[in-house]
This record gives C-alpha cells, structure tokens and sequence, in this order.
C-alpha cells in the first residue's frame, strides 16, 4: 500500500513502462515482457507524485464519494450476484478493495496493469485511462436489500432500515433501472476515468456479478469555471444550495452517518455507513420549457437567476415561508418545492445530496430523454427520505414535471482500515 | 452581431442580469420585471470579454466542429422535419443560427435569456448553462438525403453523393439510431453547455422538428491532462494519431472540404462544406478485455503501450508494412486494422475522423453498453467512407469485436458569411 499512498498517477508510469513495452515489440514479439521492467517496478521508480488535488484518500473513517466535494462526472452501477458460492463474492470484493484503492490513486486496477502482464495475457487493466490522472477519483460501494436475503449466509447481518423503499404516488419505475445487490458509485472529473473504473470492477467480477443496469451523470466542468457557484439543474435552476455541508460534522452525524447505536449486534459492521437513495428522475423538460417564468419560480419556491429564496435577494438567504408578495398570497407558494423539502416542514429532516444530470439519447417519442439522477446520502432511508419523498409525492408542485423512472437503495459500509478489505468487512 | 463579437460570456451577464432580478422580486411579482434591465442591456454593458480559448468564431469559410480541435464533450442529435412548410423549415433555420451564434459567443439561446422576459412568459432559454462559460462550444449543422426528397422544394438542390449509404457486412442497424432530416453536432468541454446547445436548438424547433436520436459522447478530460497525449478508445487503444491535421489545408481541400468543382448548378451551396457519417460502433469490452495483449496489438497493429506501429517504437512512427517480427512473419499483420485503413492500402483515401466515446449505462444482458461514436468528414461518402468501409467490415480483425448500431450521413454546408443564415444558405 505504501506505494499507492504516494498517489502516483498512471501518467508517471508511462514513460517508464512504455519505453519498456517499445523495447519488447523492437525484439520481436514475446521475450523483452517477461525480462523487461514489470509495471510495479515502474510504479517504485517514478518519482514524482501527483497534485494532492488529484487523489483523493481511499481509507479512513468513511468511504470517500459522500462527503467529498462532488466531482465533474459520474459512472454508477448496479450489480447483481451471479455466484450462489459466498466464498466467491468475499472475494471479489478482497479483488474489488485492492483494484479500488489502484485505481484511487492513478496506478492500473491490477499489477502487471497495461502491458505488464506480457503478450500472452489479457492485459490487467483495459487502458483506457493509461495517461489520465486519477481526477478526484473516488469509487463507493455499496449493498442492497437483495444481498442479504439468505443466498450467502449474510441474513443475519442485515441492517433493520435496509428494507425496499415503498411506493410512492406517481412512481413509473422501470425494474430495467431498478435495485441491484451492490453499487459501485465512481466519480471523477474525468468521465473516462469513472467508465475505467466501473467497467475494471466488472470486468474483475465475471463470472461472480452481473451489471443490472449504470447511469452516467454530469456537471458543471469546474476547471472551466471560474468561481464556484451552485451547479444548475436540466430546469435551470441552481440545485443543492441548502445542502449539509462536508464540514458540518454535528450535522453529518445526525443525519448521514449511521451511529453505533442505530445498528447493534450482527449489523454494527455498519456504523460510520450511510444509507445511499437513488433515483432516476425523469424531467419533462419539454413542458417545463414551456411554462412561464413565474410558474417556474412559483414551483421551486427561489428566483431563477440568482437562486434566492422568493421574497428575498441572495442565494444564501434564510427562506422565510411566512413573507408576502405584493398581493398579500404567500412569497413562496404553499406547494413549492423548497417549502414541502425544507426540514422546518419535515420536522428535522435533512440528506446529504449528491445528485448528477443526465442525458440518455431520447425517448423515441421526440423529446430527449433528460432529468436528475438523484442520489442522497442518510442515516436511515425509512426515517428520512420515505416521509420526504412522501410529502413531496403528494404535494409538491414539481411533480407534475418530473417522473421517477428508476429507484435503488444501497447500505454503503464505513471506510476501511489499513490492511482491510469490504470483503472481511461485510462478512466478519 | 458586433456585441455578441466581444465573445462575453454568461458568467458576465449574471451580475447584471440577477441584480435586476432580484429587485424584480423584491418589489413584488411583475413590474420591475418590464421597467427593469433587459437582457441585451445586460450584453451591451457587460465590459469584459472571456478568454479568448472559450470562444470558437462561429463565422468563417468553414462551419466549426470539423477542424477544430476536438472539445471534451460531444452532444449529437438528428431530427426529423414534422412541418409540411417549406417556410416554416426556412424560418427556423434562421432562428437556429441566431441562437448558436449567440450560444457559441456564451450568450443565452435569446434576447430575454433566462429572466429577462419577465415573470409572465417562457424564458428565452432554459438557464442551465447561465453561469457557465462558452467552453469551445460548436454547433454544426448537418442535412440528411431524406430532406431533399421533394417535401420542402429541395429536390434539385440535393448534392449527388448525398445518398443513403449501402448495407455492410456485420451491420446491425437500429433504426431508432440511424438516419435523420437534419442533424447538429454540439461539442463543448462542458458537456452541460452541449446539452445546453441542442436542448435549445431544439426547443426553438417545437412543432417544427421532433428528435429522432440523440447521442452523449465524451473524450479524455483536457484540463486534467498536463500533456497532449493522443486520446484513448475503450479498447485502450490510442485513436486518431494518423489523422488529417487542421493545419494541413492541402489535404483538407482533397479529403475534407466539398470542392466547387464536385458541386456544380443548384447543388453548389455546399461547395466549402463537408459530408458527415456518424456510426454508433458499439464495442464488446467484455469479450476484448478477455483477450491477450498480444491479441489486442495483432489486431490494431499498434502496440497499447506507446501506440507505435508493430515494428517501430514511437506512436508517431511512419507504418512500415513490409517490417517482418523475429519469426519471419509480418509485423503488422495482414488483417490488422490500421494495415486496412491506411491510405496506402485505399488508393488514397482519407477521412477526418472526430469520435468520442460513449457508454449508455448497459445493454440488459450484463455487459456495459459501450463503444465509440465514430464522427468523420469528408469531401464524398460514396468515394471515400464506403469503400473504406467495406475493406474494413470483410476483412478487418477488428469486425471481431465490433458491431455497428447506428448511422447517419449528413451534408454540412460551409460556413457563413456576415449577415447571411442557415436558411437562406440552404434554400437560396
């Protein structure tokens, strides 16, 4: 692992391990692989670490990609457990741990990476992000409901809140683009490196997992803006202004890690977790474009330019659900989004979101088929986002815009210690 | 035009643009709105000018998004005309080439942009790249065989190597991603200012046009990347090493740019212009990834490393056919992919390839639904890609591991002079 903590980026390997692979192709096919520089060699000997912003740490108390600041771009796939063997899947996810944490840190998802492994074997890693850097890459594990159903004696094991979300009022969810045994959420502000990553995972679980369904998702590119303001979704609108922010760790504890007391007994490999909802949300963008300014505003409950809080002038201002217009009616009206999702309506309750836009090609009806993959982070999904998504379902004035089409509930496990592995982790 | 010239991007005009907004709303809905500050105010008194990198001019000989330096992310989409009016087909092209000039420049789709209308009307534009830069954005246009059928008057201004092109071996065509009237071509280091782009292009086109396929394609992240090291595909390969380069304007007036001599009576407005073929090349990683390295050379005929020719060292290396390995045999072999596609090998022919990646979450089997979205230009389709393609599609070791799932051909006229507009440039 030492190695790896330098955060060595694949860009460094490259020189030393290209010229290795040209040596080898210059003799003639094969004998230069197995004498030349192996790609670990390659890894000890470059000697210039990536910027510090480009890695970001793989172990500690919690699993990275929750509370790190959101990256560009997202790559989230979800899995399903082909093997009826547990052995076989504590080991892929030992595989899964090593490959993660490589990747993390720039370097290939195996040794030998590239070109290492000689002529005559699949190559380690597929190569598609041999000269990129790590980009802020974190990769995100978590389980489902489904896992612990008894197939890999992991029953027992189960935390209580890990139960199938319910339906919710106006739900259109495709089983296409729905549930799994395991996630792997991989942000980076690359999108070629998240793609390398998930599709590296994969490729180590043949045989052992299959891919049920991925989303890829994006951003606002921040190298090429200028100051950091809240991104904006497919409405237009700024989204995530009232967000629990990374350091507010009373908050974090309240709402977003799982706490020792709430998982005892055989689930307590779980405190420091979290629970990740997500949901693929449809925008009718089409309709949406079509309404008025005031409707638009009127239904999220801000201003579109600037993100304020109807009734008053900057983004960060306190919503004040008791101001009134000119004509005496409520600022912001009683079924506006901000004001059925504020935790001042939902008695207390706040996530931690970390949602992306997407764009998958269109409909086959004309319209292009857009929205928000929405993922939240929370302490227990059944506490928190059912009674939210509850109230919104009902009420919220967005709704008739928006249409959930796809829906997943992981229990993504603490962060890891040095030496150990999410395979010894979820097992004992 | 003079304003939009400066090249001032979104991210000045919300300084102005909020500030009227924010009073609108504290002075209660409606008036200020009106008496407040208009969105081409806000243009014109807007002082500073972005970088010149973020703006590509979108006036010139030549449309943009050809020989540009390929952006980071790519938003395409093809349309179908749904009107029966030549004018109203005539109308709209003038309206998509104020919006992308506008758009290209950082600015909103148009005057009004996202609030400047007012509270009671549809924003001018959808707002979800207000506060972004221009990021290199392009917006190419592009005309299918199908729109010069006689519906709209065209008939005798179709060019004669606009024709559908013919079935080849292994196509595995979906209509749902094949073909199109019209197509546009966005590209952007932001993929939310592509989407932007086509989201508002489409927009505009309501009851006019209905989108037929869209596609998301993104390459390696250039701001992340210290050095300008050729891009990958997904097979880990280096892509697009022996393409034409910009600066060589002799190759392109003989591969690239539609001569006036090939476009002679009616057909001559697309003298200056190029064809455009678009093929959806779904890859199978999985099956790729489980062969060997060796393999994987053999069949591009470079190796993955360095992305030298078999036989030379560096990428940039020329190809040398007749180089033997040290078992006699030829380096490159004789089905290997750059062997086919090299010019020498075509009589000549060359196209200017402008690709992206792709991966469309998976394909319900298991596997990641993942390939290259291959973008090439060219001076004749039927003189250059077919022949091209059916060397490729008999005999290329490559067809192995590759299916083509979609396809267009599109005819882009050249660029536009001051004052002058799609529509008119199309309809004469």
């Amino acid at each position: 692992m030492s190695r790896l903590d330098a955060g060595l980026s694949r860009r460094h390997l490259i020189g030393v391990g290209a010229g290795a692979a040209a040596a080898g192709l210059v003799a003639g096919a094969g004998g230069a692989y197995a004498a030349g520089l192996g790609h670990d060699d390659a890894i000890a000997s470059a000697a210039v670490a990536a910027g510090s912003d480009q890695v970001v740490p793989f172990r500690g108390a919690h699993q990275a990609g929750i509370i790190t600041p959101a990256q560009d771009r997202m790559h989230f796939v979800a899995l399903d457990v082909v093997t009826k063997d547990p052995r076989e899947l504590r080991e892929l996810l030992m595989a899964w741990t090593g490959a993660a944490e490589r990747m993390v840190a720039g370097a290939e998802a195996a040794p030998g990476g590239v070109i290492g492994g000689g002529p005559h074997k699949a190559p380690a890693d597929t190569g598609e992000a041999f000269d990129l850097d790590a980009s802020n890459l974190t990769i995100t594990i978590g389980y489902g409901p489904a896992l612990f159903d008894g197939r890999f004696g992991l029953a027992g094991r189960k935390p209580s809140p890990l139960r199938e979300l319910p339906g919710f009022v106006g739900d259109d969810l495709d089983p296409a683009r729905s549930g799994g045994d395991l996630c792997i959420q991989a942000c980076a502000n690359d999108p070629q490196v998240a793609v390398h990553a998930v599709r590296n995972l994969v490729r180590l679980g043949f045989g052992t997992v299959s891919v049920r369904w991925s989303q890829l998702g994006f951003g606002r590119t921040s190298a090429t803006t200028r100051t950091q303001t809240t991104p904006r979704n497919l409405f237009g609108f700024k989204d995530g202004t009232a967000n629990i922010r990374a350091e507010d760790t009373e908050a974090l504890d309240r709402h977003v890690w799982v706490q020792p007391a709430d998982v005892t007994g055989s689930a307590a490999w779980l405190a420091g977790g979290s629970y990740l909802v997500a949901r693929r949300i449809r925008m009718h963008v089409e309709v949406w474009d079509r309404s008025t300014l005031q409707e638009q505003q009127d239904v999220i409950g801000r201003d579109k330019g600037e993100g304020a809080p109807l009734g008053q002038q900057s983004e960060l201002d306190p919503v004040d659900f008791d101001a009134k217009g000119a004509d005496g009616r409520p600022a912001i009206p009683m079924d506006a989004h901000v004001r059925l999702a504020h935790e001042s309506r939902l008695g207390g309750i706040r996530i931690l979101r970390r949602g992306y836009n997407f764009t998958d090609g269109s409909d086959g009806l004309g319209h292009l088929d857009a929205g928000l993959f929405f993922v939240a982070f929370m302490r227990d999904p059944h506490e928190q986002f059912v009674p939210m998504q509850r109230a919104l379902a009902a009420r919220d004035a967005l709704s008739e815009y928006i249409e959930h089409t796809g829906s997943g509930l992981f229990a993504c496990p603490p962060g890891l210690d040095d030496g150990d592995d999410w395979g010894r982790q979820l097992f004992g």
